[in-house]
């Protein structure tokens, strides 16, 4: 099966689940349920629960038995677009080709709609059946790690980082303050975007209660893609299709720091391939199950080359 | 030993403890650390932590023991106000007599410290040590408890109900529409307020390990207890010294829905009488040591009988 294949089909199951895991949440106040679904229902590739569910199935069972922490990290991932997209933050209008959410529900109904998919991933998480192979002390680390990766040490760090970073273009870029540029902006990536996709392939070790070593490794191999992924990203939000991507590049609106803009869009994609060969070379020395292993290396391989 | 001082004394451990477990979130971005130490600075009754403390000595064990989970859900509890404070929400200046997070931090910054401190709460609550009669499966029912009664299910559906009955008291108040505005009304309360309430008591009960038939008892104590805590809060807003609330009395500014504002203050009053002897009847129902229950049937007496 081809990657491209293989993620659709495996997104496809994420984006049938997640509906079903939000209607579960009996007795929401019906506009902030109907936020919530308008915004997990936007699509998007589920690059997380896709690569969570390949990472578990290298040590044995099948990415189906943990859809519900699929679907978690997934929410935790859209909670984050939700109050990244809000006036006070990037005030993008658009995201994935849709209106934002707070362009439809308003300002204060976004917050808390993205105030609830976060909380609301860890009732999905916590209270899901799972087999008897997941034992309580490995969704006890699966959790851990998606509030230590998505909190004050991870994602937000990257959140607040990027917002210090606004207006960094705006003055002469002399080589010391390239090299300062170069330093917050690898804080940034690894926070903002790496710290997430590690959650992803570390939970679904965790939930398998997969060796410490590999759990390492495979944490080695995330931050790698992740880094990958958004040195890509910058590139793509430069040279991309505005139209393919589905939003409306405000990063270049607004002169954000990337490496594209730090660095020029060659020395960019140079980064970017050898981030990927690093990230395929922790994969390597990862034990276990050969498919699934595959399938990790082709979606590094994917999001390296990926046009949107 | 009297409740109130009860109260300061458990309330200035948990006051100690807050800040220290911020400063473990190692790498956390420095103004963004800033903000979530800001806030939870602000002090305080800490009645949430309190309450999970009493609840757990009721199964025996220490109080200190479950420290962690008791500020991981004085967290929740702040970012809840730090969000609700927001320009796009209530637009409060000043909580608890100081400037609020946006007023100091700016809106972007206070959205994430908001996200932090939600996050961050499963960070502190998971990760943590606790002694070894807090098994496993115990944590796992403790976080799913605080997920749901903070989530869509619960705190967050109280405040979008909460956003959907501004301006409710703009169109003349027929009986009927006061028999409308006092079913939204109970909505609010239940989840705006009674629900992390209630999740004190039930993540108390359920570190511990607490039967079934307790578990259900100290819930229903909490629900009663936190709707009464509302109903005061509401009359307080209205007749209280608003220098001694440390508020700016933004609900009379904008009218909001209350009970006080539905039924006139006396009314208000019976309401809330009525509530704290109902929980007072619960309480009695649950098993165990004698001497945390009577601190939480004080703490019940101080809810109703507050003036701040």
């Amino acid at each position: 099966m081809s990657t491209e294949l293989y993620l659709r089909k495996r997104a496809e199951e994420v984006s049938g689940a997640l509906p079903v895991f939000v209607s579960r949440l009996r007795g929401a106040q019906p506009r902030l349920a109907e936020a919530m679904t308008y915004t997990l229902a936007a699509g998007g590739k589920r690059l997380r629960p896709v690569l969570m569910g390949a990472a578990y199935e290298i040590f044995g069972g099948r990415a189906r038995d943990i859809l519900p922490a699929a679907c978690a990290l997934e929410m935790v991932h859209t909670y984050s677009l939700v109050h990244d997209d809000l006036p006070a933050m990037d005030d993008d209008d658009l995201r994935r080709g849709r209106p934002t959410c707070h362009k439809v529900y308003g300002e204060a109904l976004a917050v808390l709609a993205g105030d609830a998919l976060l909380t609301d991933s860890f009732t999905v998480l916590l209270s899901s059946r799972y087999p008897a192979r997941v034992k309580p002390a490995f969704l006890l680390k699966a959790a851990s790690v998606l509030a230590a990766r998505a909190g004050a040490r991870g994602m937000v760090s990257g959140q607040a980082a990027d917002l210090e970073a606004e207006g960094f273009l705006d003055a002469k870029l002399t080589p010391a303050r390239r090299r300062k540029g170069l330093g917050l902006l690898s804080y940034i990536h690894l926070h903002k975007t790496a710290d997430l996709l590690t959650a992803a392939v570390e939970m679904g070790a965790a939930l398998a209660g997969a060796p410490e070593r590999d759990f390492r490794a495979l944490s080695a191999f995330g931050r790698e893609l992740g880094l990958c992924f958004q040195v890509a990203d910058d590139i793509l939000d430069v040279v991309g299709d505005k139209k393919k991507l589905g939003k409306s590049g405000s990063d270049a609106r607004n002169r954000k720091l990337t490496y594209a803009s730090l660095l020029g869009v060659e020395e960019a994609r140079r980064r970017a391939e050898g981030l990927m060969s690093r990230s395929l070379a922790r994969l390597a020395k990862v034990s276990g199950a050969e498919a699934p292993k595959k399938a990790l290396a082709g979606i590094a391989d994917f999001v390296y080359r990926r046009e949107n």
